[in-house]
């Protein structure tokens, strides 16, 4: 393992590093999930997130919308294999809370787990400082039909599900104040793609999936990174929200929607499969935004690490 | 789902109140793992185990022991199902570390999964406060062979692996400024049961079994109520190290042993399975402890909510 720099702290290395260092370190793949062989045929694909009270969850959040939060990042993971759920466990660090609001985020969890498909099938609780909760999430996918971050090929079209920039419209209007729009309502009550994924998967026509919860931006360079490829996007054709911009919709994390690529002649099948945008498409190198002109898509987005 | 007291806080109510009201709420069975159908013939079992720096780990722990402990603890439920055990994922909340203890602890981590004879195969890091790991451990296990807490018959031999009161004695050696004993070792590096759990499980001689990370008192309290019967413990047949008193071995958690029940024509079967100590007998009601004249053994020992 190479210590990149040893008189740096972990933040100053910054996440990227770290996760870098750990991964190594482990040998293990670089996917929104572990793949496991479950059967001559099948994988399991198992997942895990951790979410704090005062980093993941915005001010004047419910705590059932906390519980569905934390289901929902941990199973849109699983979405994004186009993995059929079988189950979540949940691990909960609580401070002295009052019963109901325990109650009320139990329910917003098993409500998530039971909008995709599955259930809570287990869990841990300890006492702690600041609300704390660990999600895993499990399933189920055919050999043949798993969808992975690598297998994007050069020429392949760019596809998303759903909007981009919502979340972050979201984290914007509670900032200027406001409580209740549309945006507020997707940043806290997401809804992860399993019907989509499972269904691309299904539909055999993606070429490479992951989710876009750091951000376009990042999830981009992820997969360009993986693929040893770059993308064109095309600003005019990002699926956005009226008064949603450009930034948004290439900057903000927090949504939950799935990002593939797709190759031209397999086009009409993924339509069919799921609702879709076909955003870009990819190319040799370089991660670009053409708007008018070209320009280069910045490597920023939602990061876990303060920097 | 019934709210005891809507006056009082979770930790007025108590953990078992709690994680019973979560239980109820979820309709899920209260054993060491959730357990999946996996194929016809098989189950998959997962747990999760959330730890943080202060309330789980002592002072003068090294990273590699933290990441050690996080391992085992998880993968002692596993070895309490009987189960083999297929992958661990961890997700931690980091605060500002420098990178050689994350990379310590990492080695621990993996070094714990490696002896149980698997790995880390995935996770999760974000920044927190206080340096916090939830881990995640998935086993696999033929559908004839699992053992659950329930199972226990009036008249089958209660049996226990290891030593009891070890992790006890290694707290109380640590209160008393006492930095290297083999307690203080059994403590930070305690080795899952595994090998134990699965040969077990193959023999078909045990009725029941969990593991006895509370204590044994609060998990003979477990298996009663589970099984509605009762329990009288021999203290003089309590395998324990030299000077460790009774009272660490009855009511002191930390230790990873596995604690099961076996009818007594089939004890020569479990003993062929592994190395285990006969400590007392099923019975038809109340937790006793005989040592001279019989008592009641009280209903306390390791719990996550502070009380």
């Amino acid at each position: 393992m190479i210590l990149i720099d040893v008189t740096m702290t972990i933040y100053e290395l910054g996440e990227t590093a770290i996760v870098s260092q750990i991964i190594e370190h482990l040998n293990i793949e670089f996917e929104d999930c572990a793949i496991l062989d479950l059967t001559d045929t099948e994988y399991l694909v198992a997942t895990t997130d951790m979410f704090h009270r005062k980093t993941d969850f915005p001010e004047g959040i419910a705590a059932w919308q906390i519980g569905w939060m934390c289901v929902a990042g941990t199973l849109s993971d699983i979405a994004a294999m186009g993995a059929h759920p079988c189950g979540v466990l949940v691990s909960m660090g609580l401070p002295d809370l009052e019963p109901a609001f325990v109650d009320s985020m139990i329910d917003g969890m098993n409500a998530c787990a039971s909008e995709c498909g599955t259930r809570i099938i287990g869990g841990d609780t300890d006492s702690h400082q600041e609300l704390t909760i660990s999600g895993t999430a499990l399933g189920r996918i055919s050999k043949g039909r798993i969808l992975r971050r690598k297998g994007a090929n050069i020429g392949d079209l760019v596809c998303v599900t759903g909007y981009l920039g919502t979340a972050g419209a979201g984290m914007k209007a509670l900032a200027h104040g406001i409580e209740d729009s549309t945006a507020i309502k997707k940043l806290f009550e997401p809804i992860p793609r399993i019907k989509e994924g499972t269904r691309l998967a299904e539909s055999g026509a993606a070429t490479s999936m992951m989710d876009n919860s750091d951000g376009l931006a990042l999830s981009l360079y992820q997969l360009a990174e993986i693929n040893r490829c770059g993308f064109v996007i095309w600003a005019d054709s990002l699926p956005v929200l009226p008064e949603i911009d450009t930034d948004l919709a290439v900057y903000a994390g927090g949504d939950f929607e799935l990002l593939f690529t797709v190759a031209p002649e397999r086009l009409s099948d993924a339509e069919d499969a799921c609702e879709l945008t076909v955003i870009g498409e990819v190319t040799m190198e370089g991660v670009f935004l053409e708007a008018g002109g070209i320009k280069e898509i910045e490597q920023r987005g939602y990061r876990s690490f303060p920097c």
